[in-house]
């Protein structure tokens, strides 16, 4: 994409009710714009990461025999009196309707997917199943500071599965486990699974935290074997022996960017989603439920993955792949530079080209905020020899002179 | 996919108060399930559909430089009251969140897109632009009797473009109406293009309208040149001859599929869309919205391709190509069947195998339902010749038989 046609400028100064460290970095890079107090509207480049991000989880929801659906925002009164959770939960944005009806706008669905679960099952034949949605929520949140970290209307992702029995449901919670570290580790974030509050039905439910200063949780965790609890719940204080490995437990804040249920038959049981074993007998579906939050690890990343000029993308969901820079004001350079695009793109490598009639400097700062991976800098400087400036966004090596030729040739072998 | 894994199972009947075909058909099926009126769950094989129909608005879009973004259905009330659509809309969902802020759910865009199209353009240089989404609406319909073709939340694609002057609005708005035209017909549907009320602003607003039995409008066209008017503002009676080409006017029911409106400085002028023209002199930005709704676009094209046995999907957004089924009961069959099914899916082929154990006039029936556009049928009659019967659904050729190996072959071509 040529960044002189690009819908979104960067801006200097971000307006002083925005605190959030990401949200001012997404909003100064023009990825995403703040419409009021946690709701964001994606521009261009923040769609893509976003899609990014969710066609990553996606892909190892896929993997685990997910099914994907999409299910309404608007849900209907009944479904969440059945629970008791159209006042329990305090968040619930309720609304009405033509007729006097009554709506909650979902905040999650167990109200949803259990009802329309129960018209798929008759028999333990029909179990397990797996059905997850990539949808936007919506959180009536009292405060909503911390910009794409805790939205009022935001991305999630969530699957639930419902098994005949719980050893069957065990195992799948591993088997999700295991699919969300994936997750995380291909987006540059390491992960602590940390024990927290499991609720009426489990002992525990399971935190997916990412160590950082910005973070709004805290959790003690084993420097050596990564053993977490949330501090909500925790037996341990900083210090004292890990119990699985008895190394050292330390406090750190962090960010949560995914949590695993085991439900059980919380929901099961009132929408009688219900099932005749193998002897005939009636039983509830044991069922769990699995939330990452697409937006929110978006507003992570760039929460750990930054400097002082700006963000650093991750290479699997950076916008592009490829930030081209020309600087100067001669055509002859321009030309090559666009050579170098069109070649570029044409072989499917995704390149930013910044082609403006903008300053050097503009230009390397605006890069800087952008936080493209690799940058390419064809100048005056380096021109005359068939050369570009290679740099990595956030390496700490110098930036490399390398031959035209090459670059194309390495992002083209790269590619494969 | 096999469907013996596929969360969805088609059912024999539809509750009562399902009144309309397009609904009714797709619950029947498995692609949707009703929620509560106008409210819809898209399963696994109608999310697939919604996708591709919403993948081939979204290449028209970008092919008229289009940049998709993603705007919030939460919108503060403010920014209607603004405009005078707070009272002005009457469909408009009004909530109240924390420290009694107000919020309308989106039913159109126009008051978030405008300001923050303002933030990015200061000079005629930065003019025209162009923005669309793929996002969901909510709109309080008194009455939501008519399946996917008026939802309470539904999914749309809005595109607005802001330009510096009416020539350029006018240009491009060709542009976009071509665009139309093509999306609609690579779904198989014949649109027609209707004048319509232009509101304050224009003298016409456009209208993608197709005829079908079951429309809800009512328009007047010109049997030979498809020149048409919406009843609601036509001079026309039927019968009338055609103003352009003077062939006889007729009137039909048609289904409204999209619409394209000039909305000049309408919202400009409340939002201060300002910018300086050539000669530093400060003028509104013209401003053309465009509407398409893809779950609409589904249930049209329901409502107008199938038969009693059910749907029968265009080629483009069908949920696969090829509906692979096995009948009868012996394993040797049933491996020729999986192994063409693996080389099919492999190749990058969309089938959905019928791998399940049930009965060939259930499967035959269930295929009916699908409206998946070719059938390929390996049952016991068949197989000893190494031949598969292949037909296409809702053609009125007669099933051929053809080899396994031929079945393959074509379609491995076709791919390309």
């Amino acid at each position: 994409m040529k960044q002189s046609q690009l819908f979104a400028k960067t801006s200097k100064s971000v307006s002083k009710d925005e605190v959030s460290l990401n949200a001012k970095l997404l909003i100064k890079a023009g990825f995403v714009d703040k419409l009021m107090a946690g709701v964001y509207t994606y521009l261009p480049l923040g769609l893509i990461v976003l899609r990014k991000i969710q066609n990553i989880i996606r892909e190892e929801m896929n993997a685990v025999d997910g099914q994907e659906i999409l299910m309404p925002a608007l849900t209907p009164k009944e479904n969440w009196i059945k629970t008791g959770r159209w006042d329990a939960i305090d968040v619930l944005f309720k609304l009405e309707g033509a007729g006097d009806k009554e709506y909650a706008l979902g905040s999650t669905h167990e109200e949803i997917v259990t009802p329309l679960v129960k018209k798929m099952v008759n028999s333990y034949k029909d179990l397990p199943v797996a059905v997850y949605q990539i949808q936007d929520k919506f959180r009536n949140e009292p405060r909503a500071k911390s910009g794409l970290l805790r939205g009022r209307e935001f991305s999630m992702k969530d699957l639930y599965s419902f098994h005949a029995d719980e050893a069957d449901l065990d195992s799948y919670y591993e088997k999700v486990k295991a699919a969300y570290l994936k997750i995380f580790q291909r987006m540059d974030l390491n992960a602590i699974v940390a024990e927290a509050s499991g609720g009426t039905f489990s002992k525990y439910s399971h935190e997916f935290q990412v160590l950082t200063e910005n973070g709004e949780d805290l959790i003690f965790y084993c420097e050596k074997c990564f053993y977490g609890q949330n501090k909500e719940i925790s037996e341990y204080k900083a210090g004292d022996k890990c119990p699985r490995c008895g190394a050292k437990m330390l406090e750190g804040k962090a960010i949560e960017v995914g949590n695993i249920f085991k439900l059980k038959t919380k929901f099961s049981e009132p929408f009688d989603l219900s099932f005749l074993d193998k002897n005939g007998k009636k039983k509830f579906a044991v069922m769990g439920c699995y939330g990452i939050g697409p937006s929110r690890i978006m507003g992570a990343i760039v929460e750990i993955h930054y400097d002082e000029a700006g963000i650093i993308w991750p290479t699997a969901i950076a916008p592009f792949s490829v930030h081209l820079l020309f600087l100067g004001k001669d055509d002859k350079i321009k030309k090559q530079c666009e050579s170098l695009y069109n070649v570029l793109s044409e072989n499917g490598i995704e390149v930013l080209y910044d082609d403006r009639d903008a300053s050097p400097g503009e230009k390397l700062k605006d890069s800087d905020l952008l936080g493209i991976p690799e940058r390419v800098i064809i100048s005056e400087r380096t021109f005359s020899d068939g050369m570009a400036e290679v740099k990595k966004r956030g390496g700490k090596e110098k930036a490399k002179l390398m031959k035209i030729d090459e670059i194309l040739k390495k992002n083209l072998e790269n590619r494969k």
